[in-house]
Formats: structure tokens, sequence, C-alpha cells
């Protein structure tokens, strides 16, 4: 019945993107009941795992409830939406085999830009200031000179006023995407951003929370939705919301306080690639607006280096006195070394420097891929926000998703579109290819 | 009505306390119903989170029951045991407040037996080998080159004949407890020790998991009373049971791995700290009789430093496609930096060295203390298998455990009992305190 076929390594993920295709198209109808895991797995000859996590991943972002003791059924979706994903269907797979030269997805920081003498030196003084003072338990809330280091640079940067005790340092965005979960509970429902980054939701879901996707306008996150909806938390990125760009004005970082505060809740405050505002100045921080309902959060992935797992968050008081009572018996996850390192780092200067030159690469690279984008072929219109490492590139007179894609991939371009990163059905989003610029070169560039 | 005092940081784990031990008392009776979260907060003059911590350690230790939409209740405890928690009670306050001279819980390894030198020159060279490739992304299970030099390690000191692919890196052991709940799921019900190591079943509480503590005997965990159970997995530590120094026969291993068999669950091989058997040859690893059905699991925060937040586990091979499944988007937590240079530890001997060095000094540390017990002016039968870093010290005419540690506590020591570790009432295990020696040096002995 389900003529599904699941090559390759991500199996679930694939079940998981043809049920939900079947579901947008009304091949699957609304109420109809889907295979138990067991009969699922066998006729598709995968592993019942392989149809949990699909399953899983349906049920958290509302594609399918479950009904205890009885199965999985489809959800209702909206009916002039159906049509929406068509086109973006199949495109997983041709990304899996094909090999591109350009990668226009993930992209990272080219790593002649890491100042690697520097990281090096600095290394090489803790390793002789702080001797076997290294080898001591590091308190579950990170090194205490590591916090104040991040809480003086938040200061400078974002004019962030910040006491470094509520300061929480973790292996990275996922590892606190987690301690959150942990901390404001799994029954909770977590709303994020449609079209959004996947690993957020993902993230929570793993940890075993639901998640909400809520669209996303102009402005950020639609707070009206937001208003009417069960959610607890919202995990939105104000500053540039990926893959949008949409950058939340004051007047709507205001209404989102409100909801959290009238509603108990929490907003958390994701500035995953703040320090990338090419022109202007960013606004300011919703942690800045009301420190009691806003988490902020960032990582040094993107402005160091991926291998460095390293971020932080702000907590408001309450929460970080609850982090204490749940995690003071245990250790930080990142090792002290790291931490005295990239203290340094900041505290010197260096860090800043380093984004400085950085950021003048990324304006060259940036006024490169505009230009080339002006010089295509087809018709195209840039959203670009000045801020961040992605663009938006509109093609008007593209007839599908899938043949913008197609036509970057014959040009050995591996690409992906608005309605890629939804986690919700969505009107409007057809014909927008998302650039991520942050591993091009202006060398890469003159090759397309 | 409940007169508990909250005093102190860890406001939580004394609520616990006082439920817990009011309940084996008697004080509050099997189906009796407990305050709301909010109501018993505002009697209390605690945090509504405050009583939801305690409250989810109760339910997750089994001593209340959650009923929907209606409450808490004290669950029945087997009468005969109901005295059994009786003086251990109202020591944790005492523990926080005292300074002791002498620490006999928790006890680091002595600094001064790191081979810092050696670790400082390991991290140059990999500053100098690796280059830029340390800024690299890390793969979800860990560095290949520490993979291979764990693999080969895990052959030479244990015998262990394992194909390196299946090994996974994490940021030390509550990392890799919470990677195996997202694993195995946090519906399935999770057996630990009785007593046990406090850590291991709050981290599963911590990660959404109901947990099922299972006596423990001379021969390790209960597997009679694990056939029993609706355990899906059994976290055990066969080579040497903390806090009791049980080691399980190669008859209770089988009938373990039977149990896993049968029940189509799984068995966690925790060797916290195998690397200190002091005399005799090991007995063979878990995960050596039966792969396809042991998670064998090792930290290094006992042989190198706590600051090392370094772990592995041995997957069985479908496990370890199911890790892939979920985590093949996400990067390591673990920094490349501190991969590379345990990995050059490990392969070049420094590892197996210092070790031998450590293993040396706490010979001379466990010898001197077997002399101090035995000069104690109370009678003591010490419990001691020659292996990892505790040894049990019985004071059959203590008149209680609070007794014992009064006792101590005079004399500056802080110390626990065997009770201090149930994490479900148990009979037997009154008189018997648990002498943690790692932090131990013969000079803080002869001030005794």
């Amino acid at each position: 019945m389900y003529n599904y076929d699941l090559k390759g390594k991500n199996k679930y993920y694939t079940l998981y993107s043809c049920v939900r295709d079947d579901i947008l198209r009304g091949k699957i109808k609304a109420g109809e009941r889907l295979p138990s895991k067991r009969a699922f797995a066998a006729e598709l000859g995968v592993s019942v795992v392989t149809v949990q996590l699909a399953y899983d991943q349906l049920l958290a972002e509302g594609y399918i409830r479950s009904k205890e003791r009885s199965g999985f059924y489809a959800e209702k979706v909206a009916e002039g939406l159906k049509e929406e994903r068509k086109a973006a269907s199949n495109y997983t797979e041709i990304e899996q085999e094909e090999n591109f030269k350009i990668d226009l997805v993930h992209g990272n920081t080219p790593p002649n830009m890491f100042p690697f003498s520097v990281w090096a030196r600095l290394i090489r003084s803790v390793l002789s200031d702080c001797g076997e003072h290294l080898l001591e338990r590091v308190p579950c809330d990170g090194d205490k000179g590591l916090k104040s280091a991040v809480a003086a640079y938040l200061y400078r940067s974002r004019g962030i006023d910040v006491d470094p005790r509520y300061i929480v340092v973790g292996a990275g965005a996922e590892h606190l995407y987690g301690v959150i979960v942990q901390l404001l509970g799994r029954d909770k429902l977590y709303a994020v951003e449609n079209p959004g980054y996947g690993k957020i939701s993902s993230t929570y879901a793993l940890n075993g929370a639901r998640c909400l996707p809520v669209g996303v306008t102009d402005t950020g996150i639609d707070v009206s939705v937001l208003e009417k909806s069960e959610a607890h938390v919202a995990h939105v990125s104000p500053s540039h919301q990926f893959p949008t760009g949409a950058v939340m004005p004051v007047s709507a970082r205001s209404r989102l306080i409100e909801w959290a505060k009238r509603s108990g809740g929490y907003v958390i405050e994701d500035e995953y690639d703040s320090e990338f505002r090419l022109t202007g100045k960013p606004l300011q921080c919703m942690c800045g607006l009301c420190p009691e309902k806003v988490i902020y959060m960032n990582t040094f992935s993107k402005s160091l280096a991926p291998s460095m797992r390293m971020g932080y968050m702000v907590l408001p008081p309450a929460l970080y006195d609850r982090f204490l009572q749940i995690f003071s018996s245990s250790a930080s996850f990142v090792p002290l070394f790291e931490q005295k390192a990239l203290a340094k780092m900041l505290d010197g200067g260096y860090f800043e420097r380093h984004l400085n030159r950085l950021k003048n690469y990324y304006r060259t690279v940036h006024g490169a891929l505009l230009k080339k984008l002006a010089s295509l072929p087809e018709r195209c219109e840039v959203l670009d926000t000045g801020s961040g490492l992605h663009v938006i590139a509109k093609f008007p007179d593209a007839q599908s998703d899938g043949q913008i894609k197609s036509v970057a991939a014959a040009r050995g371009i591996k690409i992906k579109c608005l309605s890629d990163y939804l986690l919700a059905p969505m009107a409007g989003v057809e014909g927008c290819a998302v650039i991520n610029y942050s591993g091009l070169t202006p060398e890469i560039l003159s090759q397309i």
C-alpha cells in the first residue's frame, strides 16, 4: 500500500518526509489511521525504530496524533496549503547521492580565517598559568573566569548588562537546548519558528518535549498565533530569523514579552549569528528588555570553529536558581582547558579582532555574491537584511522549488529553499532559495 | 501539618528526604494523598519547582505514585523495612554545615599524581601536528583516532575485542546516560542497583525515564527480582558494585544476559572504577560475553582527572545504527583537542604507565587504611574485594548509622554509610561505613 523507497543512511527522515508529503497532498486523508509501527516496519522492510523515529518527528510537528491503545492518525491540514510542498519532495535523495562542488546549505567558516596561532599561544599559556588547577572539577555553570569574560563581552558588543553569575556555559547549542527542557519541563509545549532551523525542534523532540511550529511573518514569529496557543516557551531568533531573515521590530518584541508575562512562559532568544551584522547596529536584545522572562543564548560555532563545542545562555535569576538546584552536584560538560583559553581570548580582545577580520572578509564575499546573483540569467530578487550569513534569493519565474534546486545542482551547487525548512505547511514561501554564504570564498564564486 | 525545615542550598533534596523518611516511618500512610505541588510550596515557603523536583525524585524511586487529575499518593512500603532508614535521616544537614578535615565521601585523585607535564607535552604536539584540522567538526560518535585508541586499550587491559566503530565518545558518564535514554526510550523502565550511586537514577529521572531500584546481593543485582519486573534495561556495575563492593560471578552474569535476551532488553555494564583492581585479574566483561545485549561504559574521571569530561561506551551493533540515525547530523560534545590528546596518551602507553603508578600509590594508601581500621578502638570488620577505590567497614557494635557518622564527624571525618546510598528500603545494611579512599594520602591517614 505504501510504496516508499527507503534508501540511503537517513531512512527515518525519508520515511517521515514521505508520510508528511502524502498528508500534505491528501493521499493520506485527515483522520486516516496509519499502520502500526510493527506492521509498517514489516511492510517497508525497515526496523521498528526507524518507523518510531519517523512517527515521533511527525507527532512533534503535528502531522499526526496518537490515540492511546488505538494508533496513529493523520491530522487535518488546511486545504489550500496541501499543494505547497509538492515540488520540494524527493530532493533529499539527490542531495545525498550527488557530489556538489559548492555547498550553500551548511558552509563552515574557512579554516584559514581562524586565528590558529593566537589560539595555540593561548592554550600554551593556559597550560603554564593554570597548571594543575586545570584538573579540578568545573562547576556545573562553567568556569567563573569565562562567565565574567562573556558578561564583559556581551556588554561591549551588545550593550547587555548581565550579572555574570546568571551565565551558564554548555557544550554547544544542542546541549543547552537539552538543559532548557530539563529546566522548564518536557510536559511543556515549545513554540518554534516556521520555517526554521530543524535542529531546534528535533532536539526538543529528542529530549521528549512537544513542539508547536508557529509561522514567521515579516516581523518574526506570529505573536497573535502564539497568544491563542497553549505554548509555554517561544524559541525565537529575533535579530535575524533563520531562514527567512526576518528581523523582529521592537513593537513585536514587546508584544512577545507581554505574552510571556501573561502566560507565565519564557522566551528563548537565540542569537545564533548576531555577530555578523554587516551594516548598521543590531536592535536591542530582548533579554535586555525583560531579563526575567528571556533566556538569551549564543554559541561560538559560527564565530570561532564548529569543533569548538561551546555555547552559553543567560538565565533569568529564578531559572538560574532552579538550574543550581538540579545540577549543583554535576560538573560542566566543557573541559576547563577550552573555557580558560576562550576567557583569555575574550579578555585579551583577540576574539573581537578576529570577528572584525571575519566581518570584513564576509563583506567582500557578500558583495561578490550579490553581484553574481544580479548577473544570473534568471530573474532574481534578493531579500537581504544586512545581517547574518545568509540571504534569500527569490526566483519569481521558477516553476517550482524543485526546478530551482535542479538548475543549481546542474551547476554543481547544493542549495535549499525556504520550503525545505518548513516544519508545518505555510503559504507563500515558494521560489525562494536560501543561500548560506559562510563557506563561500570569492574564488569559489568566480567559478560559478 | 508538615514541619519540614528546608534550609540550605539543596532544598528539593531535603524535602525529598523528609517525605521519603516519613513514608518509611509510616508517618505518611500508604494511599495517603500528598498536598498539591502549589499548596505544599505555599505551606513550606518554597517554590513550586522545589516541590516538583522532590516529587519527581519520589516518583522515580517509587515512593509515591501520581493519579491523573487527582494528585500524588504515598505508595505501600513493606512493613518490616520501615524502620531501616530511621537513623540515616537528618545527617544531610550536618554534612552541609560542618567543615570536615577529611572527606571519605567524594575524594578526588591527588592532583600531583596526574602526569601533567606529559599531558601538556601531548597537547602541544596535538597543536603542532593537527593544526587547522582541530577546527573541523567532530563526528557524533567521536574522533576516529580516539575510538581506535580506546579499542586497542580495551583489548590490552580488559581483553575485550571490540570493533572501534561501535565506540561512542561522550562528555562524561552523565552525558552518556542521557544519550542512552534517547537511544532506548524514556518510556522504558530502567533497573538500577540498590544501594547504588544516586547520580545514575537521578540522571535517568532528569532525562524523563523511570527507575526501578533492585536490591544488590553478594553476587550483584538480584536477577530473580529483575526477572519478575517490567524493567527493560539493567544498569549494573558487575566488576565492583558501588557501594557494596559486590563482584558479580560469571553465573550471575550469564543469568543477567539470559534475562536481557528473553526480555528483549539491555544490560549497561558500568565499569566506573575497574582500572583499580589492586590484586588479581578482573573477571571477563559482560560485553565480551554477549556484545549484542550489553552496553559497556567507562570514563576517565577517576583514572585521569574529574575536569576531563570524557567517557565512552561500546554499543551493540544494532544500537550503534540507531545512534547514527538519531545523531548523524550532530557533532560530538567533546572538543577534538582533548580527544586527540587522549588518543596520543593511550597510543603512546602514557595512560597505562600513569595507571600503574596510581595503582602502586593506592596500594600503599589501601594498606595504611586497613592498618588504621584495625587499630580503631571500635570493633570493625573490613569487607574488601581488592578492587576499586572504596572499602566497606562494618561496625557491628554501632547503635545506628547516625552514631557512626557522629563519631567520624567528631574526628573531622566526613563519611557515609551504606544506608545513605539506598534508593529503596532494604534490610541488613545497617552499621556499614563506605570509605572512599581515592582522595586519601598516607599523611592524612597518619593525622587521624
